[in-house]
């Protein structure tokens, strides 16, 4: 039998970032043949990096690793979604052949995919299986989406994913959602963690049109009354209002930052995973970053509580992982400028006047 | 003898982006297994990208080309810049080792470098002096930066470097300027060309403290007095007004657009040429994004008065270029993606209302 899951424990295991790195890069950027600051947001970007990996200047991360957290959600019956609930299944199959839009920007940005199925309503295979927790997890607005020991093994199965990865040599992480309904639930948990009214998180998703919004809005009015009062306890809240996937990638976000490993969160459900890892570790907060801000409500509500400026706003509506996708590369640029780009002393540039 | 420039004749030979190329992407895209409009603005420049290509979908721009345009102005005696004249030497040969920041951002988004010296005040190697019109355009605060045979000849240079760039294979320019007091040069000419007042259009530049920007404000007033009777004539308000480099990338992005090449442009030196390029050449705009929003307020008047929106805005105060080569990446991996994902139909997934 498995000990009971201890979530101080495993929030005191959460270590800060190394400042001592993060301020050596900060001196390096400032001495190099380029004005201060030069790169803005993305040399923030790269001091973030070092303190991370505890190397100044940082390594490029070469071996980025998106891991795609798959399931089905009951409250895809309830007609809140743009595609049909076996839509699931299908783009799994497709992510596997490689043949997603998200495939083809981690081939661009020099990541790998790996696909886990947590809770899809399909068999899948076996590579993919390993630690699937259930077929689907139950319709929120009506009934609770797992058990309490399911979401505990969910949770834990995410912890496991990280520490796999972690230990495989993944050196940046990016937790990415597939699921027909995922925004839906998303929205549950981000109003219920951030005290939010239903139809002010209440997003498009998919592209859902005028009809499809208002039962996704009754949907998440429902699941919230059913949630709200479990906000104190995050696994007792993603058993009641939130889903195997997301459990999981809950887990993955804690366990990441124990694996002193940085990630680069996207999309509202990962958002609404890491309002639910704040609350399990605050101090894990540190060791992300938030790629890309997208349309969403319910994900504005979540970065902006949890104090993540997004690195970039390109309206990208796909599936949460894409955003992250597209600031890896600005990431590794950033990265390799500061390694690459000679110092002001070296080049013979002095300055008529101190650096801003 | 040389036959007088004919800005008119060039204009002419301006062809407009191919709109079938373009509809026949836009298409494509919305065909995808993904949510319509996956990807946002990074969509919007697949499309742009296949107009300008005449190729539907547009290969990827694996022989993108950086030209620096680098030169001296006379306007550094006033003490406008945080980096003293020598600097532009300096840089020359730091670009020419490949250590500017910069170039390392160039390598990691797979495109080269190449560095024309137009009028740097110092003996250059002759296989970048080979189009110098004159060591230092004039201090235009007190005197014409060139004489008008000289603007003409630097125009002309920058025709034959897009043709000798276009000849050699570049499937995309992006037009870097290297210069101190490249930005005093450009607020002067964005002020003439826009009709703005000296102190809305200055900048921090190089990162320049209060003393320094005071001293800039004057020399931007006493420039624009001088240069503001010829605003009706291009090649007349580079000589009086502009310098031989910003003259040799007006030329040089009024010919990539009768090349039907691609441009990102990037930094306020490339908006005032871009401005000018209008000027010579309406049509020419369709050819250009402008990459990036720099901190340079003459960068923001020019950038709407020419109707273009940039990519991205994260805070870089490099030179012009630098910002390109953020764009450049996400650019390629948009086109890759609406090249290899599947069709909604190859993979099975329907929608079960259509697609917004």
């Amino acid at each position: 039998m498995t000990a009971p899951l201890d979530l101080d424990a495993l929030s005191c295991l959460v270590q800060p970032l190394d400042d001592d790195a993060s301020t050596a890069t900060l001196e390096r950027l400032a001495g190099l043949a380029r004005p201060a600051g030069a790169l803005g947001r993305l040399d923030e970007l790269t001091v973030w990096l070092a303190g991370a990996q505890g190397a100044a200047p940082p390594r490029d991360p070469e071996r980025a690793r998106v891991v795609v957290f798959a399931g089905d959600h009951g409250v895809a019956a309830a007609g809140v979604s743009a595609y049909p609930p076996e839509a699931t299944a299908r783009m799994v199959a497709l992510v596997q052949a490689g043949g997603s839009g998200m495939d083809a920007l981690a081939r661009a940005a020099g990541a790998t995919v790996r696909l886990v199925d947590l809770s899809v309503d399909a068999d899948t295979p076996a590579d993919v299986a390993g630690h699937k927790v259930r077929r689907g997890s139950g319709r929120i607005d009506r009934v609770d989406a797992l058990t309490l020991a399911e979401a505990e093994a969910a949770f834990r199965a995410g912890v496991a994913i990280a520490d796999e990865e972690v230990d495989g040599g993944a050196d940046l992480l990016v937790p990415a959602d597939l699921a027909v309904a995922g925004t839906t639930v998303a929205a549950v948990l981000v109003a219920a963690l951030t005290g939010t009214e239903p139809v002010k998180v209440v997003g498009r998703g998919s592209g859902i049109d005028d009809r499809t919004w208002m039962r996704k809005v009754v949907a998440i009015r429902d699941a919230l009354r059913r949630a709200r009062p479990f906000t104190g306890d995050p696994v007792a809240l993603l058993a009641v209002g939130g889903g195997a996937d997301v459990a999981a990638m809950t887990g993955f976000l804690v366990q990441a930052a124990v694996r002193r490993t940085p990630v680069l969160l996207d999309g509202v459900v990962s958002a609404a995973a890491a309002l639910l890892a704040r609350a399990a570790a605050p101090a894990a907060t540190a060791w992300w970053v938030a790629a890309h801000r997208s349309a969403e409500p319910a994900h504005r509500i979540a970065l902006e509580n949890l104090d993540l400026a997004p690195v970039l706003d390109l309206g990208i509506r796909a599936g949460g992982g894409t955003g992250a996708l597209t600031v890896l590369p600005l990431l590794r640029a950033a990265v390799r400028s500061c390694a690459e780009t000679a110092t002001a002393e070296a080049a013979g540039l002095r300055r008529v006047q101190p650096a801003r």
